[in-house]
């Protein structure tokens, strides 16, 4: 959320004269997106978004990132795929990173989705899904189910600082869910981080699905597991919005029906992604001074959810 | 440098509804300027800046701020003037924070300007100088030479844990500078900080003078002093560029002459504000943990300029 790496507006001139994309005429570090450095660049031709690619990014994983953004807007998506150079280019270097130009999308993200708006990014996930059936590449979940074991091992007895007896609580929940996990529903490439913040709305419009950085294979239904998750609860995870969750799962079989299977698995997968975004989280805050200026994101939060679907089994029917 | 308040999509569209701007298309929030929050909104109509003012800004200067900012704009100066709502209001409260959505200006700040753009920088300075010569506002400068012994006070010999013998060396340079100090000069309303970063440029052409946070009425001829330490030098104050001297005088002459008494107060005016940088420096660096997020700009870097000046005391003749 900040601007890690500074480009100066001689070498951002220089980079740009590599494209057909006119002059510099204005360039912002924008505080966005996971932990790279973003700017929001404006030429005489068109506005872009220049990404430079920091440590949390592999850049061995930036040519899956770029073909799946090169096919899903091939086929219509609202998705920003990275701008090709003269010579067919599209991950650049600049100043010691890789680096990325990117087709600028317009709208905002919500930070309170109406039904309405939920129904309509659902959707657009049900429509990346089907677009993704025939994308050949594959990418590991590097944050899938097969990781939360080791990671919960490694956040080890500090859970317990964060929460007395967090550390037994996500053992507990994560055996059980590594017992039902129904690893045999239809897997695609998914998007594997919709949260409200990765959806550009206008209106009830969609107009951009970003950041597609923990894109990877796996099951199909844990990616609207993973949104469900996201949108249905406020940011605490306290209180659960039945309409917005009904709007999710309307919206996304509308486009991309889900099987008598796929919901019966939901509930687990739910689960799941309230364990996956709990590590996640509990690993920064052990690891996070409390007075750096990032703002650690609340593990509890999705502890709240976890309980929340360990009680309401029955959502999803 | 960076996002401190966040403003929400939808308390952002209500704010933007208080204007005659058109509708949000989008919002992205940038690294930049003094400790505010900025965004750069673009409506169906145009782009802006939106500024929340948190603390470092006194709210009660920002009418001083805008009425600046309206009166460069009103004669023609490539300034960001705050919009004003239908209701004719210029500052506003959003998030709990006075905001003003500003005018968005295109060109971007040089790491390494060129003679020929900084005679053009220069040129602006002085048609801003002259514009301001019927301003009757008035401002003390809180940074100005009569707060520089209290604030060398308050970094105490703190400061010789940045450098062994710093408080001593920047005592004696104030003592010289204080009684030398051409207070008789003309005043005016001045930037007070018009360093590389704070002119938007296109080519050899200024399109914006910005971040006007510190301006205040003071000594004309030292405006001119604190952009000529800022632009001789590289960043660490290590070597000066003589071409880039010399353009900043000619190009400040040539829209508002100097007389002799200025030229003559240069010097002593450059010591004064490489004194006042290297103080507001020393002071954050004293109270910055070294593992802050934030950078901290080296205090040295102004006591090797202050070490220039004294060197070559002609450099204005």
């Amino acid at each position: 959320m900040a601007v890690y790496t500074q480009v100066s507006a001689e070498a951002l001139s220089e980079f740009l004269a590599r494209y057909d994309v006119g002059e510099l005429v204005s360039a912002k570090g924008i505080a966005e997106g996971v932990e790279n450095s973003n700017y929001l660049v404006e030429t005489t031709r068109d506005r872009f978004i220049l990404t430079l690619y920091e440590k949390r990014v592999d850049a061995g994983d930036l040519p899956y990132f770029m073909a799946l953004l090169d096919h899903l807007a091939d086929k219509g998506l609202p998705v920003p795929p990275a701008i090709k150079d003269r010579a067919g280019i599209e991950i650049q270097q600049l100043e010691g990173r890789p680096a990325c130009l990117i087709r600028f999308l317009p709208g905002v993200s919500l930070s309170h989705p109406t039904p309405a708006q939920a129904r309509a990014s659902a959707a657009a996930m049900g429509a990346m899904h089907v677009a993704l059936a025939d994308f050949a590449l594959e990418r590991a979940n590097t944050m899938g189910i097969d990781t939360w074991g080791a990671l919960l091992a490694r956040c080890g007895r500090d859970m317990d600082v964060i929460q007395p007896g967090l550390f037994d609580r996500v053992a507990s929940a994560l055996a059980a869910v590594e017992r039902d996990w129904p690893a045999q529903l239809p897997t695609s490439a998914i998007h594997a981080d919709l949260f409200p913040d990765n959806v550009l709305m206008l209106g009830d419009r969609v107009t951009g699905l970003i950041d597609f950085y923990f894109a990877c294979t796996d099951v199909r239904a844990y990616d609207l597991a993973v949104m469900h998750g996201s949108w249905l609860f406020d940011a605490r995870g306290e209180s659960a919005d039945a309409a917005i969750g009904a709007a999710l799962i309307e919206g996304y079989a509308s486009v991309a029906p889900l099987s008598r299977e796929e919901r019966a698995g939901l509930p687990v997968l739910a689960r799941g992604a309230c364990i996956r975004f709990l590590l996640s989280r509990a690993w920064d805050w052990i690891h996070t001074p409390p007075d750096a200026l990032v703002v650690r994101k609340d593990p509890l939060a999705y502890l709240r959810r976890l309980d929340w679907y360990e009680a309401n089994p029955d959502i999803f029917q």
